[in-house]
């Protein structure tokens, strides 16, 4: 087994990580002990070599016949992605969004541990969201630097996201998921991955216009 | 102007695309009748020449030393994903996901009306969800072929999205947007966009470990 970790891998090979970890799981739970590159595009890529170029990046190699070893894959891939141990999470904006990322199936398995949601609205602070009290915004940065908080997710509407941003980073906070439609600045020393759901949209809007077309057109 | 849309965009183009429509709309607010690629490049992106490549797209050239004209580049890219109509679509999944989807702010600029939303839960089945009373599922068929209902919207848990997408398909849905972290098998003349949270997580994850290991190691 390789241990050499590659840094900085190619974000859409982290982004389809988590989809072969759901495979893997699956396949454990069947008994299944090994699995080749050639199963598992079957399952989810047409290419195999694309697969085999992704798993690179935890360091474990197929062996000839038998393939990937799956208890083995599993424990590099969530390594590779920090989703062995536990990172807790603040989340602002405690809303329908904010309900949903909360009760989201999957987190905890993979690690995020999402401890306390705020508001900025005194009709919902005090009330519970999922099992855990909505506390008042006002309360973010001192509880942050006091729990050594690295990770925000902002469910808020757009044009509070990039205060709260802000607020974030001058709170300790390096990494956020910003679920806002805005644009949110950080500092270089801060990571930052936004979710816009206008971009799935886009992408179904447009294929099945071009289905529909194509149809018009036969 | 030229017309001649290009079928078949490159996908990272299209998920874009929302990003250039948010900047250009604000552009339009502020009184600019013309953008250069670089103006726009140096809000979004560090290369221009991507910009003018996503942009191409949309049949609209950028013209020398003035750039594009912003009005007609808005109107060219809501063509192009077909959000200059409205596209009814129907949800199934009624929980906090379904709610936060139902409100969420864009969507209705965007051309998409969540027009119903549907639970198989009988404590959920005829409450309101954001202002539209929630059906049961045993309605979903009739009234999807009745209305000619062509989008479809999974926000379930991840075990009863693979039904539901059968379900939609078997009702003459054609593109489905699926929330569920499930893969759903559909024929070839349905699309399907997946929005796995997970994989954005996975990205935000291993670079927050990358940047805490780097200061780790200084």
């Amino acid at each position: 087994m390789e241990t050499g970790k590659q840094k900085g891998a190619p974000l859409p090979t982290v982004r389809r990580l988590p989809t072969y970890l759901r495979l893997l799981r699956q396949m454990e739970k069947d008994g299944r002990e090994f699995v080749s590159s050639t199963a598992i595009a079957d399952e989810l890529h047409p290419e195999s070599i694309q697969v085999r170029k992704d798993l690179a990046v935890t360091g474990i190699e197929g062996k000839c016949r038998v393939g990937y070893p799956v208890s083995e894959l599993i424990q590099a891939i969530e390594e590779f992605l920090g989703w062995d141990n536990t990172t807790d999470a603040f989340l602002v904006g405690a809303g329908s969004l904010g309900a949903a990322l909360m009760g989201y199936e999957g987190f905890e398995r993979h690690g995020l541990n999402i401890v306390a949601a705020f508001d900025i609205d005194d009709a919902k602070v005090g009330r519970p969201l999922r099992g855990k009290e909505v506390l008042p915004l006002s309360k973010f940065t001192d509880l942050a630097r006091r729990m050594h908080i690295r990770m925000g997710i902002i469910a808020t509407p757009a044009d509070a996201a990039p205060s709260i941003a802000n607020l974030m980073v001058a709170s300790g906070i390096r990494a956020i998921w910003n679920f806002a439609p805005a644009k949110i600045i950080v500092p270089e020393n801060v990571v930052v991955q936004n979710e816009d759901l206008s971009s799935g949209l886009a992408v179904l809007s447009r294929q099945l216009a071009e289905i529909l077309e194509k149809e018009g057109e036969a």
